[in-house]
């Protein structure tokens, strides 16, 4: 099934990406600080018609900004590719799994976090979890076209496929006891991440080798998954390459 | 103002957040999956009205799922009031300026990373820039009340102000050619996050005192606003508290 994105930034990255662009609509004249994106446009050879503000209006309900897409379906990779890309880079496995996430803006900006530090591919469950879709696209800034996603049925099975392989599984939960900067990233690794409302479940926990918490000083007592992510994989970054 | 909410979440997270709901309007027997809400409501003291669908229909234009509340609306405060904050608490001040910010999710994420890190307050400018709001509250775990977020006409002038009370200014920039690692956090400072689209403004960012980067491995060449607001929080939450 084709997907539905919009609004000028998502576009640019959807092409710049190298995702396949089925169908075009936009206004004439729009542009932004660093395209003509007609120019852009016409330099990619994508077929694209000219309409009025109206028509788009009726595509999509959001912002639009004069333009919408039609990208080709999403392309999802093999726990395998995932590792093969860690070995073509001659670097020691980073892969994240999301358990269960539900919002498409937290995945988007996992996938963007997880380009800027070159993690190796992202795995998410089949079931009970959000998928790839123009939202996460167009939050993922096209970070999308770049990290290799991997959907699984079971996460508990690819854990020990994991383990069994040599890499180290590291959950991100409020209730260890120990704090995230003891973690050793220095080993091939998995870094785990919760749902939104529930956080890793149990048996996915319990597949855990290690238990790591983000110190917390205020009332709420967790962040928002794609920042608790990103935290942890920055910290990993920060290990792997010291100042 | 008052601000009007609808949708069965947004009301129960906005009790839940112990924001005051000054009146509220429902139909009968509408449960989510956790709530019997007029249960929930009648527990929480929170005066209501039983009303038709109709009713609701003509007072919200969006999908109301038949409730609609009426909140007390957000307060503001003053910088000094941020200053008191670090202050009382006795610590070097840690304010964070966001410099037009418009998604209300990476306001609300901000929040809660905000009082995840024991910030004294949040800035943001009058104009041009996403306000406090039920998406925002949301969003924000419930941290909304508990940061303290001062709302400026103009950003410049009030970080010449903080810089007059021996303020360190910081912004996060990713043409800057320094590592936001190499930063000195332990100096009383605030922290400037720049708009999703565009960073910082030129003439906020001319009167930072010093500009850092987040070290981008990948192809995208900025992270999610609220991400790279919290790693540069936890890193001066590790810089203030190493382990």
């Amino acid at each position: 099934m084709s997907d539905i994105i919009y609004g000028k930034n998502t576009v640019i990255e959807m092409i710049k990406s190298g995702h396949q662009i089925e169908e075009l609509w936009m206004i004439d004249n729009i542009v932004t600080k660093e395209h003509n994106i007609k120019e852009y446009i016409l330099k990619n050879q994508i077929k694209y018609h000219l309409v009025h503000r109206k028509q788009l209006d009726q595509m999509v309900k959001g912002n639009h900004q004069g333009i919408v897409a039609r990208i080709a379906p999403f392309h999802y990779y093999d726990i395998d590719d995932l590792l093969e890309e860690a070995k073509d880079k001659q670097e020691k496995a980073l892969l994240m799994i999301l358990d269960g996430l539900e919002d498409p803006h937290n995945l988007g900006a996992i996938l963007r976090s997880a380009d800027c530090c070159g993690v190796h591919g992202v795995i998410i469950p089949k079931n009970r979890s959000v998928s790839l879709n123009a939202t996460v696209a167009k939050m993922s800034s096209g970070a999308i076209e770049y990290v290799k996603v991997a959907k699984v049925t079971n996460l508990t099975t690819t854990i020990k496929k994991l383990k069994k392989l040599g890499l180290w599984i590291i959950g991100c939960d409020a209730n260890s006891n120990m704090d995230y900067r003891q973690m050793d990233a220095c080993v091939p690794l998995a870094i785990v991440i919760g749902s939104e409302g529930k956080g890793i479940s149990r048996l996915v926990k319990e597949n855990c080798d290690v238990l790591v918490k983000l110190p917390m000083k205020g009332h709420v007592t967790s962040l928002n998954a794609s920042v608790a992510a990103s935290i942890m994989l920055y910290e990993v970054v920060n290990k792997r390459c010291p100042l």
